[in-house]
């Protein structure tokens, strides 16, 4: 597993994006996978709650891992599904995505992206609910 | 509708996330709006194509935003679905959305991401659709 | 829960295509329900398999049921998403949904949809997640 | 085209489950479907409306249709999301879905779900959002 985590480590740190967002590959074991965003200024909406759009990357991306860690390290999100549950204020979004089903080039994930605050609680923010593809990389 | 357009930039640029991502409204009229996304490196993933992250970002904004041009500036995604369709490559990535039905709480909008090419050429990369709900602000 | 579990059984006997598709409440408590679908050949397709519109009216309706052991009994799908998993075959389609979170007015849901076969055993087959809503009924 | 029309009937007219809803392919060309359901008393919910178990099957099945009708005969939904939008009461349900982009194994649909009433007019109830894919046909 340790091998997975390292691979999962070098894919999430591939991505422009996900260094931008200072997003951390949290953990990554067969069939789950867990992205973290610390939470700060620049990621929040204009009423103080962290941007629904950066809640998305983080189950999107999460889904991704979880759905990878079974089809292998050439995977992407072809379609998912988000609930908005509760306005995400804290110091950390913590997204966990675990798969419910795998084929050979599919795999269909949930996700739950939780808000922890300074004083460990978590509080659940968002569901998501996707498929991930076992892709040929297209050069860009 | 300048109104509605000055209304929509301001809360556009209370958004710390959206000026992280130097986002722009770049239409906004009633039921319809056009969020435009420049593509940089920053905003990227590991293939050289726009994050997933990004898209989803541009997707529920522009959803949010259509659903706003009915209900108020008051409001907030409850959910969406998203299917990408292709890589995303280009100059500028472009999210249209359109209000399908709206009541007094809540619209159902759709949308579609583009990415605009130096030739001008646009070419379809993802299409949503999701709820988009009037609610009281909370404070943070 | 003998009230709740009544309650429901009465609207579930009131819905003429729940009658048509032989549907029963086989489970009904705070925050979850389970619906049971006897398979038979008026419900299947071409290949010999339960349809999806099937399966997509009993995630539909175990996660009313479910939102409405919360919200009370005049409540509605507003909108749900299913990904099938699995071609379905079997004796009985099983839906169990549950609230992942309730507000005043609305509850997220999610269901997994199985198939159990003459030895006992289940299979699942189809995983969805909607919101629904308390509502107050429009006279036909 | 008509004899993909023809193709598309067979295939609607071997699925029992259709053949129980009395439901018609109303429209099959390249790329668009066009499925109706008489509505009937047994097709309702418990306030005299459509049960959205109904308007399910036919987005779902429209989808399908539109997606075969460029992948060919042998597919099925993935996955699909539906947003309700307007109780449904009249005389015939219309979904209407046509393809948004397809891939060589996959195609992106959407659906737009009608109900037609005595004086002719149309009011849309549903919109839906999908995937199609092309699959090897696995035996019952």
């Amino acid at each position: 597993m340790e091998e997975l985590s390292q691979a999962g480590q070098q894919v999430l740190e591939s991505q422009p994006f996900s260094a931008l967002l200072e997003a951390r590959l949290a953990g990554l074991s067969e069939g789950e996978a867990v992205i973290e965003v610390p939470i700060r200024e620049e990621l929040l909406q204009q009423n103080g709650y962290v941007h629904g759009g950066v809640i998305s990357y983080a189950a999107d991306n999460a889904l991704t891992f979880a759905g990878g860690s079974i089809l292998g390290p050439t995977v992407l999100t072809s379609e998912y599904k988000i609930n908005y549950l509760r306005p995400a204020s804290g110091e950390t979004l913590v997204a966990q995505a675990s798969v419910v089903h795998a084929g050979k080039r599919q795999a269909v994930c949930r996700c739950d992206v939780f808000v922890a605050g300074a004083g460990g609680g978590e509080t659940l923010c968002a569901v998501a609910q996707g498929t991930i593809a076992s892709v040929a990389v297209p050069e860009a």
